[in-house]
């Protein structure tokens, strides 16, 4: 499996990489970011993913969020899928919560949506391998953050996958999408209405059945115009407490959903992640 | 004048503001993005005019530059103008170098141009009075510092306005106007062939006439595929020592035009314009 560069900035005298692969998961081209801190020359790096929501694509995250910097100085790495397959020939839909961008990082079941929206796989299995072998990236010291849709993505297969993630925070997560529009309309057109797969990719229903092996952090603002509608923390909060599982919640005055938020966080998130990847 | 608030979102425990009022310089509706650290609220902070490039609005260094966490440490509030009048009934031109997005901060004298490209006495006398008055400016600690198009901006307002700039650096600048493309196209149609005018606004011609009253920091990428063509910093360089100009100009290895590197140096330019606002 080869990678084309799309771009090399220098950052943070590290360098923010975008590169190109053909997926076989997603029987599409990918594209991710990646940056690599200066002391990635050097030997292989503690690294995060980054996981984005709706809309978005490896793109936003990697301009907006400001993690190089925090990576420059604690000497990890941050990987940045995007959020779907895409193209002309992937299956998509008017509304921006199904279809491109809108993958809630799962292996679909149902036609069209099946042939391309392989996500967990992709994320999991076939990307988290290509940068082990193309990267220096360190084995076992892999962490798993995102926001929104992609917080739900950084809950459910970190919860799903304990192996493959040590570490584990989130951004304004969808927790309970099996209880939201965004998550209903995306598990039905993904899962049909087989119900055990809706609870196997649904963080409240997986923080009892499955729990996850370390602590988290999540960030939530309490200004955030989707908190009541379609995030809707407090269901985590209770789930949480109903399994005895570890979690730092905090709900952060004043901030919405945006990348201003994000950025206001992102530190705090990668030295948690830091101090458990060692 | 009356300001209307396009957008609000918390940051770094301030707020980022973006507004829009009518201005009587250009006689369009101008925007500009502010970001007041939470220091604002109990009295006037320094402040720092940040001025963008080519192609930019006041949106890319907002989104980009990171500056809001350095603000919200230093107790700073940041002023990211537009870059040109906009509208269709403002002149434009196909090419990125000339029209909206490419005022390069001066009062045009040319028809068509002269009756909304009005930015010099925009940026200088009505968004600076606007802010001073609005927002709370501490009158005497202004800076100014920009990117590219906005570094030859930050130059050339700061040298022909002493009275109103007490600090000033700047981001890969365009320093000699008159010698290259991107000013000698702009330059002619803004002005005509008076060179006087072109002299008037050109950092290196500047920096011999006015010069600039304290020391000022230049940062600039050695791997910028617009140094040897359109920047030409050592033409600076050379005036400087010819001017006996005080002027740290540092070439960064490997960095390149985009904001990845402005966000790289951002925090030490911010920091530099902090110790001498005091």
């Amino acid at each position: 499996m080869s990678l084309s560069m799309i771009s090399a900035n220098r950052c943070f005298s590290g360098t923010q990489y975008v590169y190109r692969h053909a997926s076989a998961a997603t029987q599409t081209d990918m594209t991710f970011a990646a940056y690599l801190p200066e002391q990635a020359e050097h030997g292989p790096c503690p690294t995060l993913f980054f996981l984005s929501g709706l809309t978005c694509s490896e793109e936003n995250a990697t301009v907006k969020a400001g993690y190089q910097r925090v990576a420059a100085e604690l000497g990890m790495i941050v990987i940045a899928p995007d959020t779907s397959p895409r193209g002309e020939t992937v299956p998509n839909d008017e509304r921006y919560f199904l279809g491109q961008a809108a993958s809630f990082y799962l292996d679909a079941t149902q036609a069209p949506w099946s042939q391309h929206y392989q996500m967990e796989r992709y994320i999991v299995q076939e990307l988290y391998d290509l940068v082990l072998d193309a990267l220096p990236v360190e084995a076992g010291k892999i962490g798993i953050t995102g926001h929104s849709m992609g917080g739900h993505g950084a809950l459910t297969l970190a919860m799903r996958n304990p192996d493959r993630f040590a570490s584990l925070s989130a951004f304004a997560p969808v927790v309970a999408p099996s209880q939201v529009e965004w998550g209903q309309v995306a598990f039905s057109a993904y899962f049909g209405q087989d119900q055990a797969a809706w609870a196997a990719h649904d963080a409240c229903a997986l923080v009892g059945s499955h729990g996850w092996k370390g602590d988290m952090l999540i960030d939530q603002g309490d200004g955030d115009a989707f908190l009541e509608t379609n995030l809707r923390t407090p269901l985590f909060e209770a789930a949480c407490q109903q399994a005895d599982q570890s979690a730092l919640i905090r709900y952060q005055p004043g901030y919405d959903h945006s990348y201003y938020f994000v950025a206001s966080f992102m530190e705090e998130h990668m030295r948690f992640h830091a101090e458990r990847l060692g």
